[in-house]
């Protein structure tokens, strides 16, 4: 847990490896949220065949390289919607966290095999 | 940009929330991407209707609020299958913008409209 | 089988219902491949806590509604963006089988939990 | 407009190329769903630095080819979910054409740039 694992850092690196490339201008806000969907596609295709027991097994062996791949385009994109729209993602993890909190009451929520969704 | 805003910790308060409601048994690895797969679903509903060039402006504006709590529960729930998949995600974006500056060298990527895809 | 279930039938219907409140504005592909990814989005909400040996009966039982509700929305936008598009979905849906045919051959395919990605 | 177009058609010549590969394993309405977003995930992929305006010459121009070939995939997974949910997708566009039509009336819904989401 040092400095360069910060959300911050890793926002700053994203933002001069895109800067570099001139992506601001295909880097709108919509077009940041379509990459984001596509990326997540992607993660969902590794899975969408394998069983969900074997879906941990899966992901430490054959495949982990595969989905670390993804997790870190997923990850590269989120951060990079944060940074254009404004928005401090760990502050926004930490908020929804907390509202999760009041919607979820452990005492409620614990162990039931249907939580709400949404 | 300290500690509470490093990967770590955020990953460390999402298990214990999860870990009070005793959710590790819904959530493999399978689960979660598909979790993740309806929450950037949300985020892509916001903006479906938006012109591009209007988006900056929507998600600073009247959209503010609801676009951060998407990015919220999406970061939730990338850090929670990095955390069940034993994948660090803050290494995994680092080694993927190492891999993507080869990909695309900044001499040959620089201002293209038409980036490679994938 | 009858008329009224051909895909030109239904694409008629939802380009008169379209066509009446206007939308043709918001509605060019790259909106319209969002709004279906939106929708999608929502049917995988449903199904990403149930497991999956038991979503036969779940999308049977106390789902049911929702999740053809759901089905409903994802055809209408995939008839959408084939009108929008020039592109007759049944002919698209014909196409891609035949090239499966080649690409998934009977004898190598059949029965194998890994079948090829993609 | 014939038969070979109809929902029922296309459903059956589906199911045949499913049963030859014995993919009922593998095609639960949870797999099915995943599925069906992964190749939603690619329709967004080939449009998300596209700029909406420019959107409907792209998929009529270079990407045509490459746009059939996704909608024909979503497409096959569409019909695919729907016969093993035991839903008619015909039939459940034709409700959600109609309960559309309640909710969106044509004299509140005509021609806004920001209708009603969800």
């Amino acid at each position: 847990m040092s400095d360069h694992d910060s959300i911050a850092a890793l926002t700053e690196r994203i933002r001069g490896f895109n800067a570099e490339r001139q992506w601001a201008q295909f880097h709108d806000p919509k077009n940041l949220v379509m990459a984001l969907a596509s990326e997540v596609g992607e993660l969902t295709a590794l899975l969408r065949w394998v069983r969900g027991e074997e879906s941990d097994e899966a992901v430490r062996g054959e495949m982990r390289d595969r989905i670390e791949a993804e997790v870190g385009d997923v990850g590269i994109l989120l951060l990079a919607l944060g940074d254009r729209a404004g928005i401090d993602v760990g502050q926004a993890i930490r908020k929804k966290l907390l509202s999760n909190e009041a919607r979820y009451p452990v005492d409620r929520a614990a162990d039931r095999s249907e939580r709400p969704s949404g």
